[in-house]
């Protein structure tokens, strides 16, 4: 349990004094560093120092010994490129490192030296798969930790554990739309645990950041959304202590903090942001740095440690429990769409919904994230059964996925779910995410142009393209960055909520609109990788994905009455298992069209990439995709033929 | 010239009954399109219905005769399905449609019936390209419009035209981080031609909005952004008028109009977002609505007409100058870099840099918009050139594309730059920019992961995928959605400036923050699609991009003195013409090997997707890029090492 602030003591002129000359010390092992590395961003580093080190030594309550201790306070460094400061502190700290438990070692004042080198765990921005795990979140695109900070929040409370997130903003960076979006988050859900502190330095990259950016602007914007504020001079010990200190209520409060890039040396000043100084001038900024020095304590001798966090019990590691195979009538018994269901028909977002519902009962490791749309995605179905396991985030999806991201860092499994167009929003988001090894299966619906009407500000149509790209990198475990999952039939969609759920890594699901007939029996079986051979024929493999299977369905019926024997393939997973594609041009005469509904670099690529790489598949590949940008239609089928891709 | 407003005629009760008749004959209209169609959003475009009609019949200056004059008033719907109420105000008003002024049409009444079909210019979104230009910008992925209204309102400026842009922004919408980017720039631009007016209905698609977007608070916000407010009864047209009549003053103001989802049909109240009425209840609806007229005036016969725009001249359209090849030595002069060009290294970035100055010189349609990170991208020396047509947008790119959608509509050639990894912020807003056929050119620098010592959070890996799947898609003229641009030299990336801003339509240019020795003379010529034999070989083709030509040209030299003769291709562009491919396999005993430094499904996929599609090209290709998530590292080799990919 928290214990009483001894504030007396803390601020004290002894607490000025010792934070102050400790400020310097690590501001002078950050010129060090960054003039050694020969990049980084002291001048910013600088302007940090005085509220870093009152937090890092005095204020945060947390186990240098076990940065994995979920019940540590957590520092969220929004503003990444000014990470040499905390690394100092870390190490002046003797702070732990290691990518896992079994590996930790005491990060040295010598380690410091290793910055931004390949072999270091201390990356140019925080990155925690390096093995600093005192970071749970990647930073470095600017704007998105106050969002991961919630995350972490959240997932606390559902630890029942008590703890607090500080999180490090730029003034230019809160131009960010989702610094906003995150504050309308904080209130919406009342985080007192997070608390956002702006490093008013006045400066960004280029020059001064605008007005608009200004201490009293952020105020007032600051208290407009909700939040409680305190104004401080951020080089003052004694004002950071307090700030963090007063009794706090029940109301988010957020720390304005006046701030000087470059603090304490004349070289570093104005204009200088990516620059460390050069091997001449630094003992002339090591100077200036001391002559600030407010008295001659040896600041290693008045060392202080930062409190130790709550204790906590080990938290079990839950099993994870298996979703039965669907039984689509019991499952819809009372709903509605039962009898649309009896003539055969069901959506794949529909089955998603179901599938999130029944695995959220059985699974209390599963949360949903919704931006407004659960009616579509059908998450609505998990949001009754589950409301407390339910995050509504409202139309802001950059906040969204990174609230996801750190909402998985506790080992919860955060399934996001939105329009698969208005998820591209949050790509960046994404992409920091998955630098940090974060765990999120993020589910689009209303991919490809089938959806008709809506018109293409609706259709999920570069989505495939993109995740192929993160689908060909791997991670630390050898898996890909993304498992894509684009199910034709309801009861493929269904089945992959228990893949994904299983998986230790991202993977995208792409929901489809319509009703469509289901192509599988509850029992079938699914894997990532796999494919579903629909027909086996021996004139032209059709090697579909997602809606494309059910029109290509109807393309072999008038293929097989003009005399052809095609196959037809169900690619239902990218990346395709290679096998697959051997054994279609193999038995195709070499033969293969590969058909989807989205735009090209999608299945069509995977299946060219095999293809060509492998001099034993003799085959010719014919892509067909939507070539054109669409429009509305009321049919599908209309779109489909403006697109080039009818049946 | 604007003309004196009628106040007092126009606020009389002659207007109120006018227009709340309009409205209501408006609202029908939308509820028979929308059943007819099948779909729609008339709840929202009913709670919209007394805003639209006081704005398109007695505020906005415009000539219906001609939706492309640049004096025009214009209207930014940023809830695009809404839409439909605009659409039966267009048809009443006897508006004219086209694709071009030369193939314009009335838009009648039967005409909305054709809502969301196949031929119609009436899509489910605001869409300009199907043929409807009283709109600029495509809508309905949300939060987009106010930033394009921006663009607008700039250009405007740009041209000496005094118009208004008016913007319908939802409360749940309101939600969107880029409304508050696009505030933050209005205030910082002083753009009091832009008028946002929230419409506070209360009702997200699948409830209530947050309480952090009822209309108390968003008053709160926009003043604290810096707006004045005027808070109105959006169903009371005194109200309405008024807000937008009052004394403008000097000072941006916004409009918080309190509405009813479904005004006047009770069937549509509350929780009914994206359904219109079934044909059984149409008639009930109608009846309610019906039962709301305060008098029995026919409304054709007072139909009203808004008042015509503001005369100009025609803009004259101005010739593209031709930017002369470079010389870097006299373009430096004056430059402190002028020291390591001599030692034959230059960046692409700078080069870039340098034709987009000069460029500017003798074009003044060129914008450069930036994010605060000028001195990266070396728009700087633009910036000092041509101020007045560089935009500064801050930390905020998702509103800085917006803005670029909205200000290429009237014939200016906005470059928007920043790192590639910040511009993946702006995707969807790309998407919505790409709908509406903008003419944008944007610009990603420290692509690739030889940019090492920063970290992956700073690098451009997964744009050339997602970039690759945009030029796979072909625009109303047949060109590429994007064309990539990957200059691997300085005097192809300055060259390139020149290539972009003749051609209509989005190009996406790559640049490289490495100094690197120049690969060709300044008199050397490029195109798109085109590609540059460095090494003529016979065993195989090393067909690379961007950093990585100048990784190959290493491979070669050791290949060669391995006794292998490898050809070495530089491509610079995707698409890819196929020529060059079957070339390279015929030359070289179908042995190719693509090289990049980014995530899989860039010019790897480009060159499998031809190879595999022709059967008269035999080759087998190898595709070598970044197989792991990169990391911080001192030098660019270690990266390339530590992701598979070094010498």
């Amino acid at each position: 349990m928290r214990q009483k602030p001894e504030t007396t003591k803390r601020n004290s002129m002894d607490s000025y004094q010792e934070i102050s000359n400790k400020a310097i010390f690590l501001c002078k092992l950050v010129l060090k560093m960054t003039t050694h590395a020969g990049s980084g961003h002291p001048s910013s580093s600088l302007s940090i120092a005085h509220i870093i080190t009152a937090l890092m030594y005095k204020i945060m309550k947390y186990d240098l010994n076990d940065p994995w201790n979920p019940a540590n306070d957590r520092l969220v460094l929004s503003e990444g490129h000014a990470v040499p400061l905390v690394y100092a502190a870390y190490a002046d700290l003797n702070g732990v490192w290691g990518v896992d438990q079994n590996k930790k070692q005491v990060l040295t004042i010598d380690d410091l030296f290793s910055l931004r080198q390949i072999n270091s765990p201390l990356d140019g921005h925080p990155n925690p798969s390096t093995g600093f795990p005192f970071f749970d979140c990647a930073t470095g695109s600017l704007g998105q930790g106050l969002s991961c900070a919630c995350g972490l929040a959240i997932s606390a409370r559902a630890q029942g554990i008590k703890k607090k997130v500080y999180v490090i903003i730029g003034d230019g960076e809160s131009r960010e739309g989702q610094i906003w979006e995150a504050c309308d988050f904080i209130i919406d859900h009342g985080l007192t645990e997070v608390i956002p502190v702006f490093n008013c330095n006045g400066l960004g990259q280029t020059g001064s950041v605008s007005k608009q950016q200004s201490p009293q602007n952020l105020a007032s914007k600051l208290k407009a959304f909700g939040f409680d504020i305190r104004n401080i001079d951020g080089h003052n010990p004694v004002e950071i202590l307090e700030s963090f200190q007063q009794k706090k209520g029940n109301h988010p409060f957020a720390v304005l903090a006046k701030t000087v890039k470059g603090w304490g040396v004349e070289l570093l000043k104005g204009d200088n942001h990516g620059k460390p100084v050069s091997k001449k001038t630094l003992d002339q900024a090591l100077s200036d740095l001391d002559s600030l020095k407010t008295c001659n304590h040896d600041t290693n001798r008045v060392k202080v440690h930062p409190s130790s966090p709550q204790k906590i019990k080990n938290l079990p590691e839950k099993k994870l429990q298996l979703l039965p195979d669907p039984d689509f009538y019991s499952l819809l018994e009372n709903d509605p769409y039962l009898s649309k269901y009896q003539k055969g028909l069901m959506s794949t977002r529909r089955a998603f919904g179901l599938a999130l519902k029944e695995s959220g009962q059985i699974n209390n490791q599963i949360f949903v994230l919704d931006a407004d749309v659960s009616n579509s995605t059908f998450t609505e179905y998990f949001s009754k059964s589950c409301p407390e396991r339910f995050i509504q985030c409202f139309i802001g999806e950059q906040n969204m996925i990174s609230v996801a991201a750190g909402l998985s860092k506790s080992n919860y499994i955060p399934f996001v779910a939105s329009f698969a167009k208005f998820l591209v929003r949050g790509y960046d988001q994404l992409e920091l995410a998955l630098i940090a090894e974060a765990n999120i299966k993020l589910c689009g619906s209303h991919v490809g142009i089938n959806i008709g009407a809506d018109g293409p500000s609706q259709m999920g149509i570069t989505d495939l393209g993109y995740m192929r790209t993160l689908s060909t990198v791997h991670n630390n475990d050898g898996e890909p960055l993304i498992v894509i999952l684009n199910p034709a039939c309801a009861v493929a969609a269904y089945k992959f909520v228990q893949l994904m759920t299983e998986h230790k890594g991202c993977c995208y699901l792409r929901l489809i609109r319509q009703d469509l007939p289901l192509l599988y029996l509850p029992s079938e079986k699914f894997e990532f990788g796999g494919a579903k051979l629909l027909r086996k024929g021996k004139d032209v493999a059709i090697m579909a994905t997602g809606y494309m299977v059910h029109a290509c369905i109807k393309v072999v019926e008038e293929l097989v009455e003009a005399g052809i024997s095609p196959s037809l393939y169900d690619c239902y997973s990218i990346p395709v298992n290679p096998q697959t594609v051997t054994e279609a041009a193999l038995e195709n005469g070499g033969k293969i069209v590969t058909v989807e509904d989205n735009y090209g670099n999608g299945l069509g690529t995977e299946i060219a990439s095999i293809v060509s790489s492998d001099p034993s598949i003799k085959a010719v590949v014919k892509q067909l995709y939507a070539k054109r940008i669409p429009k509305s239609g009321i049919l599908s089928e209309d779109v489909l033929d403006f697109a080039g891709i009818g049946v």
